[in-house]
Order: C-alpha cells, then sequence, then structure tokens
C-alpha cells in the first residue's frame, strides 16, 4: 500500500491522504482499480478522524484505492476554499492515475455531513465532477448550510442536468443535519430524473460512520440496525455505475426530456404523442393503441412485452434515432 | 399450522387466508406473536399470488403469524368496497386474537402495488388503523390513483397524526407507479413529524416481490443488488415499531409540534423560545446559552451531552410537564 | 400450497405432512421445484415440532417443496420401522411426484439428532437414497446409536460408494450427542473420497433447531453467533448438488479409486503411474515430468496450467478414456 | 495507522510489516484493541502478496491492530528457521504492546497454507503462543510437511494440553493440500478436548485467501458460495475467545480429563462414578439416578434441568472442589 501525504496547500493545511493498493503480478485480476475520495465531516470546523481512514479501510477491502481530504477548515473555511481543495485534491488523483492504476471515469467521492455538502457542491458547481456521489447524512439546504457558516451556499438548488448518479443515506430523526436536506435534495434529482439511490434509517444518532461497534459503541440503542447496511450498499451501487449498469436503467422521463432524438428508450407515451414516430410505430404492429403497459413504460420493454423480434426492435430504433425529439 | 380460508363477502369473492403457527408447548419462548396482514397487488383487477403466499411465508419463517386478504378486484374494486374488506379483515384477526395467540397491538399490515395503495388507505383513511404498515411500490398519489378507477382517493392528502410508522421501499425506475408516489408520501409523512424508514433502490421492475429467484428469474440485470434485502429490513423495523423502540426515536420536532406540555424530548431551540421554561432550565444550568449541540437537539440529550445528572435530568422533566406547549 | 396430512401407516401412527407450493401461471420461473424431506429429531421417543414445520416453511422460502415425516417413535421405534417408515414417505413423495410438480432426483433429506440418524441410515443403508442428505448434530457412531435403543444400528460402518452427497452441522460441545458423531462420519465419507461440506460450530446446545430467537430465545449466550448460518449454506450447498456443480468437483482421488477407466479427471500422479497413459501424455507435452504442481492435482487442472490447448486436453481425454484404470 | 516495516533478521530477509490502527481521541470507545499477526502462504518458497495486506486491512475494518510477518522462505526456509521468526514477531509485538495500544492476551494469529503450517507450529511447539490461532488450507501432516522440505515437522503429533483454541477453514477438494490434512488436525483436537471451530466447504480451488472477486475473479465456478463466509466467521469467532466467551464452552470431557479437583463443570456421569462426589450430590438431590439428561451433559447443566437453587449449586461446587479428580 501506497500511504502517504501529500501536501495541497500548505498554508490552509490541506493534505491528501493516500491508501493506494497494488495491482497486477499475484493480483492477477486487477490490472488497474476504481477509486474513492473521502470528504471527512466536523461541520467545517474540523476533518472528523471517525469519517476519514475507516472509510479508507474499507473502500480497500473493496477493492477500491482510497483518498482522504483534509480540506479547509476554522479559520480556513471560507467558501470557496473547501471546494476548491476538493478541484486540488481531483487533479491531483487524475495527473496520477496512471502510475496508481486507477481506471479513467471510476473515481467516486463520499462526503459526511460537512464533507457530505462539500461531495454535494462537487456534484453540482464543480468543473471537475466526480463519476458518482455518496452522501452521508449531507448538509444540502441552504438554510442549514448557512448556519455553518453565510458563505456556504445550499446545493439543491445546483443539481443540474449534468450531476453525476448520486447515492444518499441517512437517519430520519438526524438532531444535527434534519431529514429535509436528503428529501429536498432527491426530490430535486428526481425531478431533473437523474440517477440516484436512497437509504434512510427510522432512527440513528447524527455522525454513525460504518455505524460499527468500534464507531458507535457496543448495542448502542439509538441506531436501528439496519444502518451499518449502508456501506455495502454503497459499494454495490457505486459498482453498479462504475460497470455502466445505471446507464441502462436509466427512466424514460430522462429521455423524454433530454434527448436530441427519439430511440426505443422513450416512453411509450412520449412516442405516442409525436406523430411521425406513431406512424412509424404502425408499421410495425398494430397494437400500438392497446397495449397493457402503462404509458411511463419505455417503448423497448413495452415491445419486448407484446413479443416484437430483436431485429424489429432495432430496426424501429434506428427509424426512430431520426425523429427529433421535439 | 392453521391454514384455511375464511369468506368474508362470498358475493365479492373476498376471502382471508390464514397462516397461523403454533405457540407454546416445544415453542416455549413464544407464547403470542405479531401478526401481519398482506394486501397483494394487481391493479385492482386481480390479488397477485406472487405477493401472496411466498410474503406470509416468509413472515412465518420471522415468527409471525400471517394472513392474506384477497379483497375486492375488477368488478367489484369500486371505492370503498376494498378497505370495507381491509376492514372486515382487521375485525376478523382482532377478534380471533385470543384463539390465534395475536399479541395486541402488534398487527401490521403490507401492501404491494394497488395493494400498497388499500394499505395506505388503511394507515390514513380507516378507523380499523393498523399499528405499522409497509408499502411496496405503491400507488398514493390521485393522479395514479385515478388511472386504476376513477373512484379511487390519492392517499397523500390524507395522512394525518394518528397515522402509524410506515415502512416504504420501491424502485427509482419503476415504469409503473412513478418513484413520485414515494416521494411524496414520505415528505408529507416528514411534514406531520411521523415515523417512517424508506429505501429506494437505484434500478428494479415494478412487481419485483420478494426480488428472489423464484420472483425475478436467474440474474436478472434490471433488479440491482440490494433489492432483495428490503424484507429483512421490514421485519426488523417492525420488530422495532412493536417493541416499542421507534416511540424512543420520535424526533423533537413532533413533540414541538404535537405535545399539550412541554418535556426533555423537546428541543432545546423550541424550549428556550418559552420564557418560562427558559427560567427554569437556569436554575439548573448557567450553560444554556452556549450549547455546543444544534438547536434541533432534544433537551434530553443536550442536558445529557454537558453532563446533567440523572437526577436533575428527570426533575427538570417534572418541571417542564407543567408549563403548556404554546 | 398444498398442506394435508397422508397416513402412511395407522398402527405407527406413521405421517407425512405435506407443503407443497404452487408451479406455473403467475409462478412463470418454476415450472417444478426440488423437495425435501424432514426428518425431526427426539430421541426416537417423539418428533420434535420445533425440527418439523419451521424447517418446512424455511425450505419453502427458499422455494422447495417441504415434507415432514413422522416416523415410528415411542413404542413402535423398533428397528427398522423408522427406516421403513422413511422409504415409505419417499416413495409416495416419488409417486406424486407429477402432481406435485417434483424435480426428479431434486430429492434431498434433513434429519436432526435421532432424526439425523435416520437420514444417515437413509444414505447409507436403505434402497430408497436420497439425492443428497443434510445432517444436523445427527447420531451416527453404534455407541450412540445403541444408547437410544439396543436395535439401532450405526451409521458410519455403514457408508458406501453409494452414498449420495452429505452435509453436516453441529456444535463441538454438544452434550447430548457428542460430535465424535460427526467427525467419525465425515471422516470415513472421505475415506471413500465421497462428497461433502460441514461446518462444526464452537459452542452451542443440541437441538438448536434454525438457531433463531424463536428456537433459543432472545441472546442466548450458550448458541455462538455463526449457529444460525447453517440453513442458507445447507439450501446454497443443496443447489450446487441438485445443478450438478458438484458432480464438477469431485476430488480426483475418487476417480483414482472407482473410474474403470482412466480420464483428465484422474489425479497427475496416478496416470503418471501407468505406463501406457504416461506414454500418452508424453506425446502431448514434453512437460510432464516437470509440472509446477502437486500430484494430487487432477490432470484436467494440470494441463490447464501449463496452457495445452481445449483441443488438445479433449483428444487427450479420448485417448485416456481407453486406457483401464487398474 | 502506523504502515511500517520492521526487519527482524536481515540476512534472511525477515520483516514484520504493520497496520496499527488509532485508539482513543475520536475513537472515544476504542482504548485498546486485539491483535492478529498474518502468516502468508506460499509453500516456504514465498510470501504471498494475496494472503497478506488484503488479509491485514480486512482485520483492520474489524477493529483489529494487524501485522504481517515475512518469514525466512527460499534458500533461508530451513526448520526452524521460519519459527524462529514468528517467535521474534510475537516478541517485538508484545513489547510495543502498550506503545501500540494492543490488549495483553488478545493476540491471534493466522497463517495460510504453509503459512498455515507455520502458524499450527506455533501453536504447538512455540514457547511462544498465540492466544488464538487461525489456520486456512493449512499443512499439518508429516507427510505432507516433507513434502515441502525434509526438515518440516508434522505438526499433528504435537497438538497438546496448552495448545490455545483454533478455527479452520478449507476446501474439501484441496488439490494441493488434501483435507486430510485439516481432519486429522481438528480430530486429534478433539480427542485432547480442546476448542476449536471447523468450516470445510464443498469446493474451492487452494489459496483463495478472501474469496472476493478481486482474489478468485469473478463468478468462478470452482469456488462455492458458502467460501468467502470464513472470514467473518473467523473474526466473530476471535472475539468469543478473546471476549472468554470460550472459556465458558469448554466440553466437559475437558474438565474430566484434566481438572486436578472436581466440580459442577465436569459430566454428570464423571461425577456419579466417584463414591465421595456422589455421596455429596444424593445429600442435595434424591434424582440422581434418573437425570433425564445423557451423562455427558456437564453437573451443572443436569442440576439446572432439574431446578436446583443457584444457591445450592454454589454449595455444591464448593463441595467438590475439595474432591480429588483421580
Amino acid at each position: 500500500m501506497i500511504h502517504e501525504t501529500i501536501v495541497l496547500n500548505k498554508k490552509r493545511d490541506v493534505r491528501l491522504e493516500t491508501y493506494v493498493l497494488p495491482c497486477g503480478n499475484e493480483f492477477r485480476f486487477t490490472e488497474k482499480r476504481p477509486a474513492v475520495l473521502i470528504l471527512p465531516g466536523g461541520g467545517y470546523d474540523f476533518c472528523s478522524d471517525r469519517e476519514a481512514e475507516p472509510i479508507a479501510l474499507a473502500f480497500n477491502t473493496k477493492g477500491y484505492h482510497a483518498f482522504v481530504l483534509r480540506y479547509s477548515v476554522g479559520e480556513h473555511k471560507t467558501w470557496p476554499n473547501p471546494l476548491n481543495d476538493y478541484e486540488a485534491a481531483m487533479q491531483q488523483i487524475k495527473q496520477r492515475s496512471t502510475s496508481w492504476n486507477i481506471i479513467d471515469n471510476n473515481i467516486g467521492v463520499i462526503g459526511f455531513s460537512a464533507g457530505g455538502h462539500l461531495a454535494s457542491a462537487a456534484a453540482t458547481m464543480s468543473g471537475e465532477k466526480p463519476d458518482a456521489v455518496m452522501l452521508g447524512y449531507a448538509v444540502t439546504l441552504e438554510q442549514a448550510a448557512k448556519a455553518m457558516d453565510a458563505s456556504f451556499p445550499g446545493t439543491v438548488e445546483k443539481i443540474n442536468r449534468g450531476t453525476p448518479p448520486v447515492f444518499v443515506f441517512a437517519s430520519r430523526n438526524d438532531p444535527v443535519v434534519p431529514i429535509e436536506n436528503q428529501l429536498a435534495f432527491i426530490t430535486k434529482l428526481n425531478d431533473f430524473h437523474l440517477q440516484y439511490e436512497a437509504h434512510v434509517y427510522a432512527y440513528a444518532n447524527h455522525g454513525f460512520s460504518l455505524a460499527t461497534e468500534e464507531m458507535i459503541g457496543k448495542n448502542n440503542p439509538d441506531i436501528c440496525s439496519r444502518t451499518p447496511a449502508w456501506f455495502d450498499d454503497a459499494v454495490t451501487w457505486l459498482d453498479d455505475v462504475f460497470s455502466g449498469k445505471s446507464q441502462a436503467h436509466r427512466v424514460s422521463a430522462y429521455h423524454d426530456a433530454y434527448d436530441p432524438y427519439l430511440s426505443v428508450n422513450h416512453s411509450l407515451h412520449h412516442v405516442l404523442n409525436n406523430d411521425e414516430a406513431r406512424a412509424l410505430l404502425s408499421s410495425y404492429s398494430d397494437k400500438e393503441t392497446a397495449f397493457p403497459v402503462p404509458g411511463r413504460y419505455p417503448l423497448l420493454k413495452a415491445m419486448q412485452f407484446i413479443g416484437m423480434s430483436v431485429e424489429d426492435i432495432r430496426s424501429l430504433d434506428k427509424g426512430l434515432n431520426k425523429i427529433k425529439n421535439i
């Protein structure tokens, strides 16, 4: 393991700690690895050790390179210092991705609490977007962000089409960062038809980190038993995103809203609303007006459902690709 | 096992199927058991076998009595027929709770899709409220409910202070029941400071039931790997609710909004806003203006945090109990 | 579910209780199902309810048909009454396998304690051999069998080449059925190069059944936390056996001992000991005397290791198939 | 993390690599930690990276300090060089246990393959015994040990009363280290009434390490699905041993064989065989000849079973403590 500390900004005490794993040789199934950049919480007053190395080691055991960023806090926390630190860290990682054996476009970011605010800003406001983002009991609402520092922006309103897939986990009764921060964030992601997964646990203290005995003590009655599952869930979700699986699972509403041309990924309802597309569809099937599936179903699934052949579906898709999505 | 079919309404073909387990004797740790009433989906056109017996048997293996309700569908689906069927089923179960060895106030309801609509109506509109409700890819929005039948009400707007704890699970890319149905439901529950847990999986087909190989086939690429966890999660959540744990984890906002008198369960912020309460608090501690914890923290936790003795906290609580919450 | 009781022997009160699941229709991935026959424990004095229906329901949730046999106990326990009951049950199941939608050659038997003795007898002494056997803290040694009744045979010595794959689970500190019963059984299975899997837990009371809270009470300190895993492990093992995977994983020693002709499944060492085979091998590779893998490695793996082509391996296998294994 | 390399023997290139975690401060539940010393496999020709750092990191995530020993291999492997290296490593760890925050008497050793041979030698032949030992597909039989080097001793015959608790995991069809190595070892441990837990998986290649995708590739059909569970099982087993739970679960046969004086931990059968003890027992209960529990049951459990009071059991135990165990 390459475990070293890289100073990114001496004046502001910004440091990147590496947990870089070996590849190749005896690890013959692993030429390169995905990576995750960890942004600990601490209310921008400090960077919590509880959300730093333990998270890095946990990702290591799943085969990920890991990095902990000690971003600007305390007297140096003025926005956009932390966001600039994040961007410097990402640039550092990308510059050295060859020597560290990092898979291109497989760099995720995870942030907790205030670090979750920074991660959500990275996902929405930065030019150095991560490929996936995981938010743990994150601050996202303007009101909550301002409570930490008047200069911190809310991130919900910054969500845009370029926001990468997001994994959200938090506790409903979080007394420090109200759960409204998560509900607002995922609702806005949903409005943009973006990809996300969300786990809101019935009860758990703020700052549970991995929710292991080491983090929360033995038999802590204030943390519900589902809570520790977030980590394994986040990793398989990240694997899905990095393997391209999540691309295949965009909702049809995304395509309806954003694609420049039609395809079989659009919703049945949307395609039937386009006269040219409707006519094309009729030439393949006379069932188009009586589909037993709801209009939000992707055309692809609807056609599979009524038994259209793979060849016909491909041909139909090519035809649709010539029709503008207006 | 008492596995029998009880006809609740012959004309509408409403039936209650029992999966009642033995208690006592060799099962010496189990004098009585909690129970769950299952409402399968099927768009109010039929009751799906996939969301009926398999769910009952799964709850049986967790030590729960289980019941499947075949409610009014097809020509008999006119509202409020299904809701009346639900109430008849609950009454039947409660009447026979002694002979079936059911624990009082430990009767949950789980519904899927259209059955989830019925379960959400049970939780919000019925006089026979369940003690907990689990909603699987449920229809809750007026628009979606009307799509099944003009007579079906949306249930989001029916949420009220008497709504029991709710467990929500669904897939973000559900093409049949849009995920907005779940986001709206939990947001409204949250507005009422009610208890819930929610799991929104990145992708899965509608109607995944237990998401086992039996239900979705082998290596189905359209169902993400987290999905099958909903069942075990729902059961431990239900155990929490029935053991009273969830009562202990109400958010302080609930107490701020609803309690007639103050207590240490109210938020620090709320108590400090009340002059009489603030004066009382000052007599116990001179730290009240400089708490290192956010205002949404329950007073109880804040006092524990600054090291107040158990006796003082109890005495403080008694004092607060005499102050009206206005 | 077809849940009924079939009387197999009225005089001895032998009964077969069915837990037969539906197939087809909405269960479109499931035309037929594997089945398991359950033999509860009870020292041949009774059949324990704790090792009967709960086991059946647990297998049901994994997609298996299940049957509980209430075999001859108490005054009727004289050997071979219980074994005859087992055989009658298997015949009944096989006769009705079409109407119950049971997959041919996918019928497993699981027995606990005394029922484990009966299951081990079924696997070694019966003409109605099951396709796989699971033994829970089973009596197998002659001394232990005699302690229940002078007429009961030990089953270790009855192990033979026709014994099906066996899954063994038990506790090291079992004070009722000494763990020696399991060690002797698996050692003898191993002597015959037969297939098995074994889990010996550090500590657990006798008769833990599923080791769930229902069975052992809450936070029982006498049952180690690994114990409940046996059930899921047994099911995936059974799936492996029924899918034919375990055939593929016979040890080469099995082939060395039993096959009438040589093949690439024999150990490298064994093949090199045969002059004709050694000569054949030399015509494919000049590396035969310097393999970097141990002699117990199957020839197939050794050849793959040195990079022999699939075609050459097939051709080599054909050549070996003509050489007698002597 | 203190991640450094300590050279123990420059000439033989013996190195101890540390993965020492922080304690205290933000890790407020953790003043000290247990530790594990890792002995990788490699046939005494090399130390495999696959069984080194990944194992250390995995133990780190469970809250353990971890150490990897690169012991004498290749030209330096002559026995007892590796055993001497092990002892030097243990001495180093114990000397620095205060500064590294290691819990006294909570140092386990895990070894794989040839490293498992070394671990089994540590547990049986060394004066620096570990507090617990985990053996992964370990070489233990004289014949197998000699196959690596004529100077290596078999360890089965070295098992003695001072051997610490052992956790064994391996695959039945291991073609490199035959499973007989494990069967012989646990059978001998059992003969000495020592504590162990054992998991023999139906099939898996030799050297599976953590059996994660990183170690065995994706969907490897040669490794059965139970295999990766060994790690979590080993950790909870180790937690049990270190918490003293396993002491409470010694089999009564251990006490019968080794204790100098009698106690209620001895088996009923053993106590009844001693005239003085039998007379003492009669003065407490007239049921001694008709216990409904087998003779191997500990007297303590038998007395609890018939309802003897806690006071009487304590008094009986004191009386027995004066009677020599002959």
